[in-house]
């Protein structure tokens, strides 16, 4: 079968799930007991070539079957589409999969069978920078404009931007890339790190693991917090203490509290001068955002973890009610709406500091931000990457992470290939880890 | 086993399909093919009563297996509970699906996970009205008012609803209930119908159709738009030409536009008076339904069928983007979630015309109308129930509509039982309506 004919042949899925749990990693006030999974597709074709697209939705354990369900209903709409034709417009099959009205019944545009449509989007990224032999963050600022114009689906979104805007803003996006390349390949892309502040942490292994993130070379750590407010005051003060005054420490309270609670409980962390407030209520409250983010000031407001799509974020841009835009990858409808995304936060001049984490989150996201900085903000100042040392063993090609900066990766694709073994693992229930544990769990209760 | 004693013993799945796309019954501009389906269960108990729990969520055909494989992730949930407590307290259950937080990842509170939650909480309702040997308006209708505000959860609402409030108006809406009883028992609740209005038919099934929406006594019908200005113009026209000038008419572009567009196209039918225009742009624009509105007065903006979930309902009526609102009773997290929506409605004081129609909804929603009708809005001004006649035959206790109105249902229960034989005939892919389509499509290939 020769490369000009290949078609997409299969779409493999997994459900791989890890144990996190059982550490504590990943702990924070709505989640107490994540076992960060991931459902994972690969999709194969008949060129040859041995190449395959990966791509994934991250979820934190029940459900991740629900999640593998949903990728395969996608699957009559990818199995024979020509690779040639799908590599160079992904956004054409981003179109069809969200204008299946009967799926899109079951959003639209939102929940699980949205991040299914992420992933099986993202799997076909892989393999189209895999074929061109780049990362993909290259693959994407060295596009022209005009073909990335007509990656986005300005449904929904055209009142806040249009297409002519979003070419004029990729295109003035470009002068100097050739420098910021270089530059981003000598010293990467900023981040900072989660890793100290976990909520099931102890003081100790908090101050312990702030201290040598300083020392790692992170500017900005984080804290979980928004279950008790004496502990959280103690932790903040203990946090401040170990790194001093100098580095940034933002808050994350994933939800947990009401528009007023929010305001409130923010202000009484103030005296321990946190950077931003993450998540502070539901990620579906535009106007309570708004209202937090006028109760909070100075102080930061960050959300984007768990908001739907673009036209979400288009409003909350539109009504003012973030300092700090956190794009997921594997959340929303793939990189297409990702440019979408990336691209409204330019046109209201707000950075983009993204989600990671999770479950290969770090490996996706870095592209998405390499690509930002290069050819569309042009900058990367007051924006960082969420950075989690969890769970990148598994990645074929996993983040690099030198001097609190990701390193620009230069494999070719998405980095989200997982390895074999990892797959074999902790895919469940019949994986080797799981059938262990379950025969484990079988010896003890009997 | 005593009733006192009995616990939930199973959930049962079924994903049952109706081959509506063959009559083009539900075509619209986003939805041109629908198969009516619904992921249903049927909750099993071991009291010995014969009586069972059914619920179910809507959907249009494909998908349906992962909207069933969803309902299937709770059921470890559910399984075990004791049905007194259950029944007594529905809304335990309601927090305990919604917080589960490996499960909210998917969400949270939206999509295919939430409506999951829906078609179970609903299931309980229903089971719990049986036991109480009451239809739900009426079990609902007579609930302290104490009760019922346990019943919601205030979680992301409360900054524009308190419990405080929620319980004046509940104390405040039972004034003058037994005579609004006797008046819904005897006249029934307004509706409306969308019968003549799909996009499939011809002009002169809408005229047909139209005519006899009035003979019967609607005051008010719907036409779907949004597909082609030039034939919603002519359409509208000949819908007005058939009922006249006195018959209200609603106009449902089902998501079609971006905002702009929406003002330009509802304008452009403005002289054929419509009453509302539902769904004019996505269910998430919050301020994109603001700016419609502002845009097409004094023509109506009505939308809910989409909307996910209270946060989003809440927000339509603070920032004053609504003129109707139409919750929907298998969208949301179920009863306990639309308790909160009709708050935050008479809070507001917007009227809320239920979305109805697909499979089952007419039977369910009535409920919630009647219970509004009778102990909280006071009222049936503006307020109308959508009525489509598909598919009721195949509901134990269907709806019954006399001179355009809605009759009070008295049989016990939630109405969302359908028939033994329906599920047998319909379940896909191996009921017998299904295996025998599936026989003569591969005769007719073959």
């Amino acid at each position: 079968m020769s490369a000009k004919t290949a078609r997409i042949t299969a779409v493999e899925t997994y459900d791989i799930r890890f144990p996190t749990s059982r550490e504590l990693d990943g702990s924070d006030a709505m989640n107490p007991d994540p076992d960060y999974s991931a459902a994972y597709l690969v999709l194969r074709t008949d060129a040859g070539d041995g190449l395959e697209g990966h791509g994934f939705a991250f979820t934190i354990g029940r459900g991740n079957d629900v999640q593998v369900a949903a990728i395969e209903a996608l699957r009559e709409h990818i199995v024979g589409r020509p690779v040639d034709q799908l590599c160079a417009d992904p956004g054409t099959l981003n179109r069809d999969l969200i204008g299946d009205s009967q799926l899109r019944w079951l959003g639209p545009e939102k929940g699980v069978m949205h991040m299914a449509i992420g992933a099986v989007v993202n799997a076909v990224w892989d393999l189209a920078a895999k074929r061109a032999r780049k990362p993909l963050w290259q693959l994407l600022a060295e596009g022209d404009p005009a073909w990335l114009v007509s990656q986005v689906d300005f449904r929904y979104i055209a009142d806040a931007l249009t297409p002519e805007e979003a070419l004029d803003l990729l295109r003035r996006g470009r002068a100097g890339g050739e420098e910021r390349t270089a530059a981003l390949l000598e010293r990467g892309y900023p981040a900072y790190t989660t890793s100290p502040g976990w909520l099931g942490y102890s003081d100790d292994k908090l101050t312990r693991l702030a201290r040598e993130a300083v020392a790692e070379g992170f500017t900005q750590i984080k804290l979980k917090v928004g279950a008790d407010l004496q502990d959280d005051i103690r932790r903040c003060r203990t946090a401040r203490a170990a790194v001093g005054p100098d580095i940034r420490i933002a808050i994350d309270a994933n939800q947990r509290w009401n528009v007023d609670e929010a305001v409130e409980w923010t202000r009484a962390l103030a005296e321990f001068d946190p950077y931003w407030i993450e998540e502070p209520t539901s990620p579906d409250d535009i106007l309570g955002h708004a209202a937090v983010r006028k109760g909070v000031a100075p102080i930061k407001v960050a959300t984007g973890e768990h908001v739907q799509n673009r036209i979400i974020f288009k409003q909350l841009l539109q009504a003012g009610a973030i300092d700090v835009l956190q794009l997921d990858a594997a959340r929303v409808g793939g990189v297409n709406e990702n440019l979408a995304i990336l691209l409204l936060a330019a046109k209201f001049g707000v950075p983009v500091c993204p989600h990671a984490g999770g479950v290969g989150l770090c490996e996706l996201v870095q592209h998405l931000s390499m690509f930002d900085y290069v050819a569309l903000s042009g900058t990367t100042e007051n924006r960082v990457i969420e950075f989690v040392d969890h769970l990148h063993e598994h990645f074929v090609t996993p983040t690099v992470i030198q001097d609190g900066h990701y390193a620009a990766p230069t494999a070719p694709g998405f980095s989200a290939q997982m390895h074999h073994d990892s797959i074999a693992t902790y895919s469940y229930p019949h994986g080797t880890f799981w059938a262990a544990d379950t025969a484990t769990t079988k010896a003890v209760t009997a």
